[in-house]
């Protein structure tokens, strides 16, 4: 019983940011692209999951070869926007082999001291790999603007300097996706209050999450600018509604399938005889007899 | 509708190796522990999947909290064995973010430059995290031992070396579950067999895989020895027949589980004040009305 693929539009059109994108105007509990509901979304996801993993272990099988590409999805979104809910109900759906899962927090010392973008390229997925971030880069246009950690000049430059390390890490061969997971101010005041609530949710919750929150303004401001400056063509942001979690996590899954369709993944040609291998092996059973 | 437990032994009793396992009796078909069939035990592995991947979540928030202990399950067996489908249908049945796995191929120049423990206890899972090491320091005495890569009276003395190295990891927080997944020798055959009909699965292929199968006796010897002399009761040997995959992964996600169920593990008490913190995030909502 096939589940039904109810995408009217690409998400990677519908959801892409470009220079005229008005965070205002986002509608958070919007499902746009997909004209299903949710126990269609969620009877569609684990069947384009099967798709998106397979398509997955051709990526490995060439970086195994002698393949240089790779995929590096990158998650941003503030406090309970669902960035963890995407690494385990998406990238969950693929084998674990084949990802290199990175999350960047507060920068220790070690970290600080070098450039912000240091701890970053040391985490790019290796060739056949789906490397994935758990915050990024980004932080350092996000919090630290909105925290004066630097001074204005110093993350204002930041954003072509960003764009110009991206474009390097495509060139290289990593194909990188950017997922912005945004929620309603009202959706996180409920999903922080059951953090509140529930005794096996208490260690999701961190009181800087209210700090954070009542700074909504300013980190709004920042995201816009984020989108306005960094969707570059070679490295777009999609903009996912994320008060649907259903939605989301339906519309990553989408983004990163089509992503890897368009790859055009092949299986490896063989770099020995497979008949003279085959010779080998029967002869060996032969031997053992 | 539940799929029915039908477990009759534990299988970390049943499958321990003891000071007198026989290796040479082991039926690499069979199904110890497990009276249904294999339609059972595909029923059953994604329900208990949940089960171990709530037990899971646990065992991260110990360790997001002050906790310490961890789980680290070893991988061993024979190329086609199975280690791959384990990583891929076992602890993929968990959240990504909480495992740490480690691949252990052909040492490079520097790892062959330090002690043979020094690039395995670097990818020692921290806490709250189960580590997965796919082929591990058990090498040291497998291959090494087999293609006579170190003298004999270095490897021989490597038994009680790893047995005292795992009795301090082990004292340390983590708990370690060492498998070894054993196929039959016609079973290998017709894997390998399969990865030369398969243009899909050549890419799994290594013209190597011929040689090593032609010392089989060798290895059989070694990992009886590995059995004989390294299953202890800190860190104890789970001996898998793994023809039938389907028992060897439920066999896996079973010895996991009642693992982690044994462990107790609770959810962390909130380290903040749960009402004030309720009142603040109340305060919030009024002044941005």
């Amino acid at each position: 019983m096939a589940a039904k693929d109810l995408w009217t539009t690409d998400p990677r059109i519908e959801l892409r940011a470009g220079p005229d994108f008005d965070l205002a105007e986002l509608d958070r509990n919007g499902q746009p692209g997909w004209e299903g509901d949710k126990d269609d979304g969620e009877a569609y996801l684990p069947e384009r999951g099967e798709e998106m993993s397979e398509l997955q272990e051709r990526l490995y099988a060439e970086g195994r070869d002698d393949g240089t590409r790779s995929v590096l999805l990158i998650l941003q979104g503030l406090d309970t926007a669902g960035k963890g809910g995407i690494v385990r109900h998406v990238v969950g759906m693929v084998d674990p082999q084949g990802v290199a899962l990175a999350s960047f927090g507060v920068p220790t010392e070690e970290e600080l001291s070098h450039h912000y973008l240091w701890r970053i390229e040391k985490e790019l997925p290796p060739a056949g790999r789906i490397g994935v971030f758990d915050r990024s880069h980004y932080e350092d246009v996000l919090v630290v603007r909105v925290d004066e950690l630097v001074p204005e000049e110093v993350w204002r430059e930041r954003y072509d300097e960003i764009n110009a390390w991206e474009k390097k890490v495509v060139e290289g061969g990593t194909t990188i996706i950017k997922v912005a997971l945004m929620v309603s101010y009202a959706e996180q005041g409920e999903r922080l209050m059951e953090r509140l609530e529930r005794p096996d949710k208490y260690w999701k919750f961190n009181p800087g999450d209210i700090d954070t929150r009542s700074k909504w303004p300013a980190f709004q401001e920042a995201y816009a600018d984020v989108f306005r400056l960094t969707s570059t063509d070679h490295a777009p942001w999609y903009v996912v509604p994320a008060d649907k979690k259903w939605y989301s996590r339906l519309a990553v899954t989408e983004i990163l399938t089509r992503t890897l369709e368009e790859m055009d993944l092949g299986w490896p040609e063989a770099d020995f005889d497979v008949e003279e291998m085959r010779k080998a092996l029967d002869a060996l059973e032969e031997s053992h007899r």
